[in-house]
């Protein structure tokens, strides 16, 4: 016999799906929402409503939008010249969030990882080329994609793809995080802030 | 400027109302769902709508149901001479998953906690001590509060208000839990398992 009706199964079954959400969690978001109430049921479901229907890629340079192309795209504020590649939307976020970058965006959608079959046709490669074409006005790829094996990888792909174009290919810098402690850092982190070393002005 | 479209950034707050998403788990699972695409936010809005529609609370219990009176006390198979308190639904599904109790449960809807003005005429308190009016078939009371503050706090009010009734008060038994070290266990736990020793039989 069920202790607790199909309904909310299905919810703790649909809730489990999500990234993090183990049985646990599900079951403890599932109860909260019931016991919240209709109104709160009903906010969450228009707001995914909404998200279903209102949200989109952009045509340009791949990150979600409601307008296409997306406003960073149509922004004639920002710098036509610098293109930051990243693997995807939320690594936008990331870069807007800190600040200090005015370039333009190419969301790849993706990393390339042979071992999931996913290659470089797999993502948004072809429309970055297109974007570098005769006639573009952009000077500089900025590669910042994860410093893991599938960002590196990807990164190493593009910068050979792109050595022929006249354009500069650089790459996030890498070295000890803000407020790193030495003695805590992997070696892979501190080989590379050593070979990365920068004179002191 | 915003970054993010407006339809993301309202599921980002919708669900950041849920209990343990922060906001960078919102984040998260909104990129999550909105990348998943539109049948898998579909699947999860028909869920929400199922739970909205058909879940509601047992007029008898005061447990999550579909059908009023819920299927545990509707089934003539359960011991109607016992009834177990809970705080919330979850607590029946957690006794229910352990097996072997074959009693009706009573869900409280909370505890009593003075300091956020929680009294015992918030709780379905009422609604208990009417299950145990006259002709009532209810032999033994399990209070099955959690075992911290507020949980003691309630399981002493209600003894107090049962003691009048022709029935019998029990709460759960205190003690180790299973695969505990001693060594570990904290000083309350080990006084409580030594006031609570039994004979070796």
């Amino acid at each position: 016999m069920p202790v607790f009706p199909d309904a909310i199964q299905s919810l703790v079954d649909e809730l489990r799906k999500l990234p993090g959400i183990g049985p646990k969690s599900a079951q403890r978001l599932a109860f909260h929402l019931i016991v919240a109430g209709k109104p709160a049921i009903n906010k969450l479901i228009s707001s995914l409503e909404e998200a279903r229907d209102r949200v989109g890629y952009c045509s340009v340079c791949g990150n979600l939008t409601e307008s296409d192309p997306c406003p960073i795209c149509q922004d004639s504020k920002r710098d036509r010249t610098l293109i930051c590649v990243v693997g995807y939307p939320k690594d936008v976020l990331a870069i807007e969030r800190a600040g200090g970058y005015r370039g333009l965006y190419h969301v790849l959608h993706g990393y390339i990882e042979p071992l999931k079959g996913v290659g470089p046709e797999d993502l948004r490669t072809k429309e970055l080329l297109a974007r570098l074409g005769p006639g573009s006005p952009v000077k500089e790829v900025i590669l910042a994609t994860n410093p893991d094996v599938d960002g590196e990888t990807t990164a190493l792909y593009l910068a050979k793809v792109l050595k022929p174009l006249e354009v500069r290919v650089t790459r996030l810098a890498r070295g000890l995080p803000f407020g790193a402690d030495l003695d805590y850092a992997d070696e892979v982190t501190l080989a590379r802030s050593l070979e990365g070393r920068r004179e002191v002005t």
